[in-house]
């Protein structure tokens, strides 16, 4: 067998005069006049190499039978190539190999698609042939750089004193366990593993155990609603640290963010990153993940309007709802159409109408003008620093609703008018989180973020008066209108657990219940910690800026939570379910669906 | 609060006069006459703190307060000890700190067990309470070696141009998937996902794809039978490659292997390892897992015996079977009841009785000599090496018990006669295992590894005579005994596939059943390929020296697969079943069990 001494895309002009072994795939191969071309590929590149009667004797023969996608072995010389054939398109352009030896190690049926990038065709066929789907440069250089960015992770928090540690996969059913995923036990009929949604229970574990640094770059799984860009299984970097502040902390994780996509993309992206509270996320950018790659902050009106002549704007602020509204620069111009356009993208996110005001030859326009006073319209003006040939778009109804619409309309107005540079890479911390939001259905508090997450110091007060307004010493962090990570300090002190579970309405022995023996752990002397979970999955394409999870994914699953490839999840024998005590209840099932 | 700013074993007489502040836990107290001195333990190490109404002030007050296992945030100046007090046994035993500050972080209740080394409670207890066991030094050290290990592994191989790539752990029931643990499917009712056994499939699939070098630190998973020293998940380091030859895989992973031990233990491991074949291996050690620490190795004798007076040797070695023999240097001196003892060892592995001869006062001595002519007893003597003072132990059986009884007699003289040298990392390389076994019961051929094992070139003309003669390109990695690592190289061509199939007995169409994607993808193309999967928690273990694979894993599960600290697998409510669409099945299962 002739196997490689060097690689295809490695070879430069530096090695011409040397004999060398190549082994890779036919991308393509040309015939002209007897002399057999072939573009030679594997993981490296690209390397023409040359079948000559006149070097490669019988070679060529055997050469003139391979198809795109055999896999050869071949020796031969290092040449030159002449100055017309140069390629300077290909890192190898200005040699090739004068085959003199060939062995076609396997032949291949032809692909179902091209083996190359930008091909256009159902991304079901790509994930049915993955396998030949990942021979394809992109793919392969995305998978390179996800390797990448796993080491550039791993070196810098081994240089920082974090440990390595595996936490089980086969765990116990969380307390709201909605949305984990079962593996009947055969050994314990009856009883369930749970795969764990997180490793948040043994980082925190870990803390109690004096680890002081963990990390785990650790697969996580949710058997979720289907949501588009969502995977029953992704990959996170989870860490936790005892013994940091808050702030210790994020500068860290700022340090190895900042080095993660220096070395993966070059960018020099400048600290510290800018922190914004959950209230001025939501306030200027309708978003608790708000893309700071442009402007257009959204401008509460409520005050202005609520006197106004608007009786639709008037009412909803007297109901404790909310006027904001949006000046899309430069877009008084669009026509009706456009405008109800927006209106139309407004009503998915809830919007029951969209009202707009346009700066239009020194004049304010639009349906809604003539209920305000001159006075109003002046107020508007300057809160919104309307100009001439603005668009001004208002949303009036809950605070959730408001910034649902606005905050979506503003995403849409800055890529359509071409404000984001998509070469930017912004990032931001969201601090300051609430603790705790009213569950109206449940009527009771429910933890924003878990049950474990600190209070601020200063808001502890407010359990006993406000727990609404507690705010969580909580964080994530956003690049570019996604959240890559996020992470709390964690109660270590019994007394505020207690108040804790006191805000959720839980009872000492549902606490006990529900997350027992981690309160039992935390008993034997917990120091104060704190952690972060990076989505590793997301960072990766938002690094290799591709389109959605999948394409960072080698073997990704649909958005219907199945592989293509291998056909999983699959149907089994019978003999397999009563190892495992169950059985199918299927009917039930159906008549539920 | 006062965070660290030094690590407590970290400080020496170089930080004499420094004010530091130190976080960590009590190891102990000790009040002497009003001066209280605190070891205080984080995982670095031990520093002794020193509370003195002469500088302490308050915070002695404070300190009095604490026990075992309180979390304490001190500040304090760095001091030389008195040249009486120094403490040579501790890193930090020069030194001590002048506590002027001091908080509480967390009271500790009193532990169930000592926070130090070498504890003699039983296991169970500290598997409920993990997270203070991970407190000890030594699961510490553990921690941090396994931590370590990976990273050599992971440099090792990013330096060799492996790429990592995460392959599925929700994927498909293999088709003989007795031992996959099962997923149900929300989503699919009545279709499940299941956990690898090993990525396999996955790792082959990537080499398709060209990526020529994967590794993959990856979590396995198996519901095996319960053994003593098994997990049902457990971690393993995937390696595949593409164009390597059986020597070139093996030279590397050599050099990682000698790497990995250099930089864990320090031990300077001779390469190249000793190659032995899985023929000389059971033929001399009995074990395909030999400990070469010692020699003692076995002699086959049936040839000497065969027609000898001893007529249950004749007439074993006429059916087929073998006598062997183990030379017991020196062991002569034995008593009956020692030897008896021996008989009853051997016979746990088969044995139906244990032949055996002393040479005592120049005579060959025991029960079966006088059934031997001088010439027999002459020829054993030297084939064997005996010499005055040696027991000679025969097994006389099929191949298989001879091997298995001398094999586990050797181990236990070799350990009863401290032959070995437990300093000693002594690996080989098993290579030249037989392709395929024949499986009386199914009345076929099965294959010894798996269905895609390469067959040695050599051996390829026996598929049509005798397929039990075929050897495949299959190793292990052997350490003092243990099996660390072993894998293969596939096949990849499918002339070379189809026999296999054939010689399996398996039909085109069940070839395509069972394994039908994966022969697709063969088609496209398939480059030579071979991998190998080290057993990390084994390995982790045999660096670390300790007795079982639970020490070695953070936390672990059971023998009987259950996981005492969170009390998993537990029951779930019938909602999340009704959710899954299934439904328990106890009472078949009572009634099998």
């Amino acid at each position: 067998m002739l196997l490689k001494t060097h690689h295809c895309g490695a070879l430069t002009k530096a090695n011409v005069g040397e004999t060398v072994v190549l082994n890779g795939w036919v991308q393509r191969r040309r015939d002209l006049g007897g002399v057999l071309f072939i573009d030679l590929r594997d993981r490296s590149g690209i390397v023409q190499i040359v079948f000559n009667p006149d070097f490669s004797g019988d070679a060529l023969n055997v050469a003139d039978r391979a198809r795109n996608e055999f896999v050869l072995a071949v020796s031969g010389k290092v040449v030159e190539r002449d100055a017309a054939t140069i390629n300077p398109n290909l890192a190898t352009g200005e040699i090739e190999i004068q085959v003199t030896e060939i062995e076609i190690m396997n032949p291949a049926k032809n692909p179902p698609f091209f083996i190359e990038d930008g091909i256009e065709i159902d991304e079901s066929l790509r994930l049915k042939y993955r396998y030949l789907d990942l021979r394809r440069p992109e793919m392969q250089r995305t998978l390179m750089i996800r390797s990448k960015a796993a080491k550039i992770f791993r070196d810098f928090l081994d240089e920082n004193g974090f440990l390595e540690v595996e936490t089980p996969i086969l765990t116990k059913s969380t307390p709201e366990g909605a949305r984990d995923y079962l593996v009947p036990s055969r050994v314990h009929p009856g009883e369930f593993f749970a795969l764990p949604q997180s490793p948040q229970i043994f980082k925190q574990l870990l803390m109690v155990s004096g680890l002081e640094r963990y990390y785990q770059i650790a697969r996580c799984f949710r058997d979720e609603d289907l949501r588009a860009d969502r995977q029953p299984e992704f990959t996170q970097v989870d860490i936790e640290t005892s013994f940091l502040s808050q702030d210790q902390l994020l500068d860290m994780m700022e340090e190895l963010t900042v080095k993660l996509f220096k070395e993966t993309t070059g960018a020099d992206i400048p600290r510290p990153f800018q922190r914004i509270s959950y209230a001025d996320a939501m306030g200027k950018y309708g978003s608790d993940k708000p893309d700071l790659r442009f402007g257009l902050e959204l401008q509460d009106v409520s005050d202005i309007v609520a006197g106004s002549g608007v009786k639709v704007f008037a009412s909803i602020v007297e109901k404790g709802g909310q006027v904001k509204a949006l000046n899309a620069k430069g877009c008084g111009s669009w026509s009706r159409k456009e405008i109800d356009d927006l209106g139309v993208f407004a009503s998915r996110y809830g919007a029951k109408g969209l009202a707009w005001v346009v700066l239009k030859e020194g004049e304010m326009k639009g349906p809604i003008v003539k209920f305000f006073t001159e006075q109003e319209l002046e107020a508007l003006k300057e809160r919104l620093g309307a100009e001439e040939g603005d668009l001004l778009l208002f949303s009036a109804d809950t605070k959730k609703v408001v910034a649902d619409v606005l905050g979506n309309l503003r995403l849409k107005i800055g890529r359509d008018l071409g404000l984001i540079d998509e070469n930017e890479f912004k990032f931001a911390w969201v601090v300051d989180f609430p603790l705790l939001s009213y569950d109206d259905e449940a009527k009771r508090y429910v933890a924003e973020h878990h049950p474990f997450t600190r209070p601020k110091e200063e808001d502890l007060q407010y359990f006993d008066t406000d727990p609404g307004q507690i705010r969580a010493q909580a964080y994530d962090l956003v690049l570019n209108g996604y959240e890559v990570g996020g992470g709390s300090m964690r109660i270590y002190k019994r007394e505020v657990q207690e108040k804790m579970f006191g805000a959720l309405g839980f009872s000492k022995e549902e606490a006990q219940e529900k997350f027992g023996f981690l309160l039992e752990a935390f008993e034997y002397g917990t120091p104060p910690h704190g952690g972060i979970a990076f989505g590793f999955d997301r960072l990766v394409m938002l690094i290799t800026k591709r389109s959605n999870l999948r394409e960072t994914i080698a073997f990704p699953k649909t958005a219907s939570a199945t592989d293509l490839l291998t056909d999983a999840p699959g149907t089994v024998d019978d003999k397999q379910l009563e190892q495992l005590s169950i059985r199918l209840a299927l009917k039930q099932a159906a008549s539920k669906a």
